[in-house]
């Protein structure tokens, strides 16, 4: 089954099916990953070898694996928004470069931080090199995600340092404050989005409007940007919110419900806890229990939808992309790139159940 | 016993007996005290009380502990720098908040990456809080350390930015040498050096010199204090290594001989291994064996002294003292501040054997 929201916005972009990957993602690909390389390269030999193994360049053996990695839609953003600003892709790379960088280091130490031993079906950085190496891996990479724009000349380059730097302090404090909701009974749909906001949008945000920092762009497009960028990373959530309860073990990689197996309390928990409805006292007591069986997990994941939160969260995912593409509407933006902004944005939320 | 080296030093400002905390320390921390306080409360709830436990200013129950934790050396390098540069203090005060916060970051995932349950005679982050916990948090003081760089106006903070980026990249490289030596047989004399520009000297560079960034200073000026710098976190980390084997427990807070138990590859253990001495050998098969017990290790540490590891770490930590000393006399400081620096140094290196 293919998700509501997905389909939602890929009904928008293309009438039939699910949106196909967007040309974009291999272009920027094309144009980004060689500086992408040579940074990582600049890494000593031990730094490298974790880096390139998390990007998917290595195996863990050391043997050079054919590039694979994440989608890069973090990258194709900064370059799109440099293009936004009419500039060529090229002044988008440092931008697409660092909040790639910004991304993986969140991710190698997210994998600590949660004890995750498996992403993108391989084993996790620290589960393959220890702990330690995985903590100082990550921090090798916010250094350099910040470094290559500070080596930049001129006002965008520094505009663009000063911007990651909000957006690294956002995306921590989003990440802590997920961790601080597992110890929480209750959390409510507001502390959820803001917590969403510094998790997830915050990067996207600053990835969709990077590249109008370093063109020296309009003032306007960069806000209309960053709007795009921040309410497509609160959609985006709400369907890994989704997934992380209704998704299939096979597709997400993730063991089943295990937002309700760590406790998490994502934007389904806490609209359901917070429906007043008579299931929510006891998805609380199940959710309060000091061991959450298979059972209890099947049931908690029943009073979730019981008590709303599925279809709730739906709704927020949808009235999300709308905002996201609403931005795109309100502030001038050559024809193609707007079309290849909407195209990945129906690709990047169209994830399978 | 006093070290020999801070003996040294000591010597040169001061004609009798340890050197007094130098009174920079305390004007520093009155004067840079209350804009980390206000970064530190910027942070949310979940990462402000690690922090602030990590920095002394609460115990690990959450309640108002005396401001403690470190001497507060590189914020006073800091201050220093700018007056250095003919700039009131304040003008250093964003420079000294970025490298404490810096430095503190590095301890506190040192910590995790070393398995350190102790530090400065109280339980590290990670133990009381977690490693997910020490990790956040630690970021979140790297993110803060460039962040108030960048929220300077003027060309100053850009500059210094960069510098603390540098930086940043030199002390990741640095430890993440420091760990992979452990795992090699040997390292040479100069593959050690480099390591400790990295791991100790960077930040003590950057620390000595950002003021003069932030005044705007002179290009020499800056050069001159880099190197005082650099030399003198090279000869701060001789005397530690020292202290890492011959140190008393009971006064460096880590078990006796504590590098030769971590296998680590410090100053001393490098000279000793390539004196080419006959006990060298014994010292190698010793350093390789799969479990070093209580009698190995006493064992380990005579044959590093009988190799000449520990004169020969005496004498390069006299080398670069002199040399740090040395970078202050080639270039227009004015003579109160000379006399302040160089009261830091000798305070700095007065380590207790």
């Amino acid at each position: 089954m293919t998700s509501t929201i997905a389909g939602a916005v890929a009904t928008e972009i293309a009438p039939i099916g699910a949106p196909p990957v967007p040309a974009v993602l291999e272009r920027s690909r094309g144009v980004v990953l060689p500086t992408l390389e040579e940074v990582v390269a600049s890494l000593g030999e031990e730094l490298r070898t974790p880096v390139e193994y998390h990007l998917g360049w290595r195996h863990a053996d050391g043997r050079a694996a054919r590039k694979g990695g994440g989608k890069f839609v973090r990258p194709a953003l900064a370059v799109l928004s440099a293009e936004a600003a009419g500039a060529p892709a090229r002044v988008g790379i440092p931008g697409a470069v660092a909040v790639e960088l910004l991304h993986n280091f969140s991710l190698i130490h997210d994998d600590v931080i949660d004890g995750d031993t498996e992403r993108r079906h391989r084993p996790t950085v620290w589960a393959v090199f220890g702990v330690g190496t995985a903590v100082i891996a990550g921090d090798a990479l916010l250094a350099l995600a910040n470094q290559i724009l500070l080596d930049l000349p001129g006002a965008g380059g520094r505009a663009a340092a000063r911007a990651l730097a909000c957006t690294t302090t956002a995306l921590i404090g989003g990440q802590a404050e997920d961790m601080a909701f597992e110890t929480r009974p209750t959390v409510t749909r507001d502390e959820c989005v803001a917590m969403a906001v510094g998790k997830t949008g915050a990067l996207l945000a600053c990835a969709a409007s990077i590249g109008v920092l370093l063109a020296e762009g309009d003032a306007d497009l960069y806000d209309a940007l960053t709007d795009f960028g921040v309410h497509l990373g609160l959609a985006f959530q709400a369907v890994d919110d989704l997934l992380g309860i209704w998704g299939d073990p096979a597709r997400t990689g993730k063991p089943a419900s295990s937002d309700l197996r760590d406790r998490k309390k994502t934007l389904p928990i806490a609209l359901a806890l917070a429906s007043g409805r008579p299931e929510a006292e006891e998805l609380a007591a199940c959710l309060g229990g000091a061991d959450l069986g298979e059972a209890d997990l099947v049931r908690a994941a029943a009073l979730v939808e019981a008590c709303g939160g599925r279809d709730g969260t739906e709704e927020e995912a949808a009235r999300f992309t709308a905002s996201a593409l609403g931005a795109l509407e309100d502030v001038g933006i050559p024809d193609p790139t707007r079309q290849e902004l909407a195209d990945l944005a129906a690709f990047l939320l169209d994830r399978q159940f």
